[in-house]
């Protein structure tokens, strides 16, 4: 897995526009002329541009183009299941975001056994100026989603990333959270530390997981068990109940959301075990809930906001990059993880 | 106030199509080309049509005209704040209902410190066939509402309605769910009873409290106290708070909402008050929290779907009448209301 410091955005060593106007010494603008058809530019200029690019090996951003030439002033959200309130509140905020700038947001629900093209060629129908797609579950349904960015509409994964695509991609740096979380708990003397995932086919999943097992082994621990599913509430209660019954409750817990987490603490609740006395736990995500009088759960916050600007920005840059930009989570202490020993 | 009964939704006493399809001896086709412009109708046949219409006072229905002429296919969804969950669940299962009928939601937020007239001019530059209004205010903030109705695009309101004016509008019966609510209350023996409402300037506050109030007075009581101020958690609580500081605490609680009513759980909690034994709680909506396991909130669930079926029906009826067309709660009983007395 490659990990991607939070702070560099991008992980290709991607030609840029920059890069040819420098080798053609000719503006930036020329080359984004150069390459869009009936531009005012002469056929010489073109010419200049062109042999710089296949000397570098420049490819043109269609994605880009087509963002600035496009002027619908639609922008679909692809959505799947909304169980997890972080979906509907980052929903909401993204429309916002949106409207701040001129634009409105076209909302369509993805099922997730289908093909992720079909809703997006849905989509297209509408002129949309771009996607961006925040469906809980990807890898196995997205065979055909790089050529949706080669088709001019660019396409960003919001909190998700497909390994090997290129694709736009905004997320929480989820592997440093999982680190974060086996630290904060490590950290409260915690010593039998539990992971209860979400499914299993999604990156935000995988990341938490790999990020949590790699600090504990650091410790010289591994985990004492890793049961995933999904994101929901009733799973948190499950694994929860299931792990008491197979005698393996484990003294600190890191659920992969909060609403896992929220479900891990109403069921210690209904074992009467204490919460964080006998048990510490902590989320992922700081949805609102997780602030609540009857949790206070302790979590990693995603950072909605920068996320939110950050993926605009990537779709209105005109050589944006691919690859996952991570933005850090923050950890908000509440009253499920027991203080630091001493 | 008018109680409507459910299953009679229009309170309006129009002439349809159909009154003057039988006063000019044509068929209803007849009478909605008559009035569609460039519609295919002999002049004699439209002359005829017309005649009857203003014997009867008959005014085509703009509204459900441009419903079946103009085909964008965008619906547009406007949504205010999210925090209460009903309405991203109902946000969601619109956006499916939607795509099951070939269309697509557009989605604004409207600020409800903004005349709804501006985001609907906002939605209308889209060519939207429809618009659904779901803001949690709307009586102080809707001057002029009903103009846009007029000016060709259909507006429905959801879950909400604004008394004297000629709007669609699917709404849950609040009135009959607030004697619900008092009546279950009541029935499990409660003497002192409480209500702690939502914002005071909504249709679903307003008509949840007549209901409740209503009920009571019936069987020789009133309410102990009707706080009110927002549908949100935190309001939930601290009316909780309060009432205990002042030494009224209730024996029976009607939420105007369940994320109101989960915060007088939490604030029971806090208290070290028991539920269902020293205070019954009874909420609205029936959102996805009120089930888990930490609340199992005795709710009057909202018939989403049924609600949503009727509201795009509405949308697509060439006669569909005015005012609220209301929808039965239903009692949804788990463990937050003690079992009735003997």
């Amino acid at each position: 897995m490659t990990i991607k410091t939070p702070g560099s955005p991008g992980t290709s060593q991607r030609v840029t526009s920059h890069d040819v106007s420098r080798e053609a010494g000719v503006s930036q603008s020329a080359v984004s002329r150069a390459f869009t058809p009936g531009a005012r530019i002469s056929p010489e200029m073109r010419q200049r541009v062109f042999d710089a690019a296949q000397k570098l090996g420049y490819k043109p951003n269609a994605i880009a183009r087509s963002l600035s030439t496009q002027r619908s002033g639609i922008v679909a959200l692809i959505v799947g299941e909304l169980h997890n309130p972080f979906y509907p509140q980052a929903l909401s905020q993204f429309a916002q975001a949106l409207e701040a700038r001129g634009k409105r947001a076209l909302l369509l629900t993805h099922d997730a056994r289908q093909d992720i093209q079909e809703t997006l060629d849905a989509a297209s129908s509408y002129q949309i100026e771009a996607a961006i797609v925040f469906p809980t579950r990807l890898n196995s349904t997205a065979p055909s989603l790089g050529d949706v960015s080669q088709g001019g509409v660019p396409v960003l994964l919001f909190n998700r990333h497909l390994p090997g695509r290129e694709l736009l991609s905004v997320a929480c740096d989820n592997h440093s959270g999982g680190r974060l979380a086996a630290q904060v708990l490590l950290n409260s003397g915690a010593r039998r530390l539990a992971f209860i995932g979400g499914d299993p086919d999604t990156s935000t999943h995988q990341d938490r997981l790999n990020g949590f097992v790699e600090r504990l082994a650091e410790s010289g621990l591994g985990p004492l068990a890793t049961p995933s599913l999904s994101f929901r509430y009733d799973w948190g209660v499950q694994a929860t109940l299931d792990l008491h019954a197979a005698g393996h409750l484990p003294d600190a817990v890191f659920g992969a959301n909060d609403i896992i987490a929220i479900g891990v603490l109403d069921a210690l609740r209904s074992l009467g075990r204490r919460v964080p006395e006998e048990v510490s736990v902590i989320g992922f995500d700081d949805i609102q809930e997780s602030a609540r009088l009857a949790y206070r759960l302790t979590t990693i916050r995603q950072p909605l906001e920068a996320m939110i600007e950050d993926a605009l920005a990537a779709l209105g840059d005109p050589q944006p990059g691919f690859g996952p930009r991570l933005h850090p989570g923050e950890l908000i202490w509440r009253d499920t993880v027991r203080a630091a020993t001493a």
